[in-house]
């Protein structure tokens, strides 16, 4: 297995090697003949996907997607690539290719329209139709037009010819990408999996198979689910056994799945219709997703099916069957609302059955849980996805389907990608167990580049410069990992403000410190510890400024006679944050005044 | 299913109920002849585990333990209960009872010891140690004494007479308590499973069938597993697929496991020595558990089996292996040291791997998976836990061995305790399930009262007032819930001060108002921003300090005008502290100054 050296002493602190045998005269780059594969994002992690191709003067780039970060950001909404290297080669972008429409691979497009102008955007229709209602949203639409691609396309610059193929996805319309360069041909996948009996849209076994008899170079494949072992479940199977529960249910049905699970989500309002149910769609996300999923003719059930909030009480209830977002426990999302009792429409009644057409993505298993207890305690029959049940099947392929992808496509050069560092490794280990090479696996990090020359793959010595960036809102410049750090510390000690007056002409402290607190103690049961702090400021700050001093002197002071005080007393360090108002304008300005008056 | 009604209104929003046929005249206490049991904490919670028999002027209690909160109490040690009636009632207490060392159920022990006075506390060997070495670090164990009690023990008081019987869980020294009260029998099962072939200790079938036979009025049993089918994997099992492991792992071995998991960390040291590799102990917590439990003779192995850190460079890599904590990813942990590169002893090698004895507990997922990669990355070979794997068995009875305990003890009424809402409701199926009447079921809240009045139970129409309490550090006085808000709007939006200065006396605000902010913006990158903050900020304040003000109004003006326009510019709601200094006094004390050099 080839490991980016470079990438790989950055981020490990011991100082060895199990790769003896690189070629180092290989590793340098020729920017005029050799071709670039780099992702900006998607290695090492899951989401922000987003992948280029270079030659000279041109660039693709495949995808453009966020992360969701977990709780270890607070109160940072999205993750982003840093594109700063493509903002500098801005001119050489030829092309922006989406392969489907979830958001880690959609979601950073209007982040990237506000960096970098691009008159045009392929994507698949249903993809297409989403981008465009973000772009709207966001006031981007009349910068940028969408144009839609199929498995027949084909988009052709100087270097590249592009083409697609239908690949099965939880959401419609997926295609893989292959890529004809100059020195080889590269196949990415997007996210697939395979299902040998699907609903709607088939793979495109031929094309793939077609691919492996011409010939590839460099298979790029999805390796969000390395580590499962086996084939997934068909999504055949879960739409039977979703339409099972949907008959044998008495009353009122909950269905909570993905929004972004727009196949999932058509087969719940299918069977719901086939069981003589009425569907009320509940939270903004799955609305949006409907609406436009409805336009575009990927939901095609009668348009009397839906019933709208106030109509719930019109019906008996096992005619009625609810479609929600909140199958992760967000607690904004409308399962949340209605496990707390606030949602406008509905309350749980003894009766109502909630299931779950998902399973918690690690991470949200605590708040999925506290939905769940929630619902159980004002009375609804909840079902959860197990091993058992078959309510819920994977978007991506697991270890058997990754294995069928690499004995359709045969490659010459394996890159897995769309995950963590351990899934890319496990996808590694699974392509050599079908025949490829150890030493024809690469496994990059974000910014490593990726050489093809004349049919061959290298990772190259140098690297494109990238990080993460933190978007808080709609802001795409960014949120400073600082201010994110600053966060966290609040978030486990608090903060205290010292305010100081200071009269820096006759260098005094004009009176004792006030100090002001947030999320450090309870301020009534802690007067004392305050103004014991206060006093022993005062001191410390009179003592200082018998001699001549500085700001800096002033609030090194502050620091350091405070932050020991307050840990001996509380055990904790809070953020302490120094004021110090310098009185001289101020004073000068009233004795003006005085004067005047005088 | 008999669910407290009061409990139940608290918490739900929909006013309904499903159980009709409640007597309310049967609902009433007679305080000087009902026995009364009731939990401080333990229910709707897997955490601070504290049930409590009262009689008349005699109150006995089972357990203290602490809750570990998630991430949504940020800066939150521990969670224990607020036991403000014990408090009270503290003349009634005649015993504290502990069924087994877990944090969950001896945590709290040093906090109450600061709130009530308690000269005795009965606990089992192995639990005694870990409780008498949790005071000594407090400086308590002073004022209390820790006497042992085994399954042949009796606790005598003026109505209660205790006793216990051996059961199984992943600690060693587990004991059953079983009450006889002036108004009937009742069972407490502690923490427990089956194991038909465990390692060490058994289960007391016999004591458990005979108390079956002579009648239960009450089983309080354990709800942790109530959601998982089957039977429990023997620990012999687990201790075969660890031996395993070691034999046919070539190079060093690292195990990590929970270190209050005593008998798994037993078995993983016997298996090391007897594959001829010495053992190395890394974590502070192991490190005190593996020396506690040689001291007691829980763990046996030759004193020359351990080496230290320094010692590991000494050995052939078969001849080592190293146990460590870090199981559930937490970042200080030895494991995530190691996993970091910062292990003061442990660099990672290739050929190294490292075994999750472990599974992730719901929450943890993430970080678990973070260390993962981590590890993969600098070229450990990892294994963790999967149901084909066998590296981790549970301490807690599945569905079929929750069976198994109501066939043995047949109790008239069932308490499910131990647990979050949804599991105590699916305990009580599988006790319906069992031949219990779904009257009899009696699912609690923390605070409901069960009385037992001649041999049956009800749940009172009165509560006892208790509620979480949140434990920063060592101050058992608890943290505010309002500074735990502040730390997660704190965590989520940063702050903002606003630093006023005006002379009262005059009515005036004598300077521009200065701003500080910390986890709000990277300041660098927006001084236009805070500029033009203090800049409306200023002309707010003139323009309302025409009039004669309060503090308040100032107060009000800050936050009215600015809250509002840093939302529209970010989109973000930080807090908004005003800071108003008066300068009256520095400004007298000035003025006497200069009259007086006049």
């Amino acid at each position: 297995m080839k490991i980016n050296e470079d990438s790989r002493q950055r981020s490990r602190p011991v100082h060895h090697t199990r790769i003896t045998d690189i070629d180092f005269s290989r590793k340098t780059i020729n920017r005029k003949t050799d071709t670039l594969v780099y992702a900006m994002g998607g290695l090492g992690e899951v989401g922000k996907n987003m992948y280029c191709f270079e030659h000279d003067d041109e660039i693709i780039i495949i995808d453009c997607g966020v992360l969701f970060p977990g709780e270890s950001l607070p109160g940072v909404d999205y993750v982003i690539p840093d594109w700063s290297y493509l903002v500098k080669n801005q001119a050489k972008i030829k092309a922006m290719i989406i392969t489907h429409g979830h958001e880690d691979h959609i979601g950073a497009i209007p982040f990237f329209l506000q960096s970098i102008h691009l008159k045009e955007i392929y994507a698949p229709r249903f993809a297409k139709a989403l981008i465009e209602k973000k772009l709207e949203e966001h006031r981007l639409l009349r910068n940028c037009r969408i144009l839609t691609i199929d498995e027949a396309s084909h988009i052709q610059t100087k270097y590249f010819d592009v083409g697609f193929y239908n690949t099965i996805h939880s959401f419609p319309d997926s295609l893989g990408v292959f890529v004809n360069t100059p020195n080889g041909r590269a196949v990415e996948t997007g996210d697939y999996k395979f299902d040998f009996t699907p609903i709607g849209e088939k793979s495109d076994f031929q094309k793939m198979a077609y691919m492996g008899q011409i010939g590839v170079t460099l298979l790029m494949s999805d390796s969000t689910n390395s580590g499962v072992p086996g084939f997934s479940i068909s999504e055949r199977k879960v739409a039977a056994t979703l339409l099972e529960q949907m008959r044998k249910t008495p009353g009122r049905l909950l269905v909570s799945t993905f929004a972004s699970n727009v196949m999932r989500l058509n087969q719940i309002l299918e069977g719901a219709v086939s069981c003589n149910r009425k569907v009320a769609i509940f939270g903004r996300s799955m609305e949006n997703v409907v609406e436009i999923a409805r336009k575009n003719g990927v939901i095609r059930i009668p348009d009397d099916s839906f019933i709208t909030g106030n109509e719930l009480n019109t019906l008996p209830p096992n005619r009625i069957c609810i479609v929600c977002t909140g199958s992760q426990g967000e607690p904004m999302a409308a399962l949340s609302r209605i496990a707390n009792g606030t949602h406008r429409f509905l309350k749980i009644i003894p009766g109502d059955t909630v299931i779950f057409s998902s399973n918690p993505i690690p991470g949200n298993a605590t708040s999925v849980g506290s939905v769940v207890n929630k619902l159980t305690r004002i009375g609804a029959n909840v079902i959860v996805n197990s091993p058992l049940t078959s309510l819920h099947t994977t978007g991506h392929a697991p270890q058997e389907e990754q294995k069928l992808m690499l004995n359709l496509i045969e490659p010459k050069y394996f890159m897995p990608i769309h995950g963590e560092y351990k899934m890319l490794v496990q996808h590694a280990y699974t392509a050599q167990v079908c025949g490829i090479d150890p030493e024809r696996c690469l496994i990059c990090s974000n910014g490593d580049i990726v050489v093809m020359r004349d049919g061959e793959c290298f990772i190259a010595n140098e690297r494109i410069q990238t990080d993460a960036v933190y978007v808080d809102g709609n802001d795409a410049s960014g949120l400073s990992t600082l201010v994110v750090k600053d966060r966290q510390i609040l978030a486990n000690s608090g903060m205290v403000a010292v305010i100081v007056t200071i009269d820096s002409r006759y260098n005094r402290i004009l009176c004792r410190p006030s100090i002001v607190s947030r999320g450090f103690v309870y301020i009534k049961d802690n007067q004392t510890l305050l103004k014991e702090a206060e006093v022993l400021l005062y001191d410390a700050l009179k003592t200082k400024m018998q001699q001549r001093i500085t700001f800096n002197d002033i609030k090194n002071t502050i620091r350091g006679s405070l932050e020991p005080f307050l840990y001996q007393k509380t055990k904790r360090n809070p953020i302490v944050i120094p004021v110090i108002l310098n009185q001289k304008a101020a004073m000068e300005e009233l004795q003006n005044k005085q004067m005047h008056r005088a």
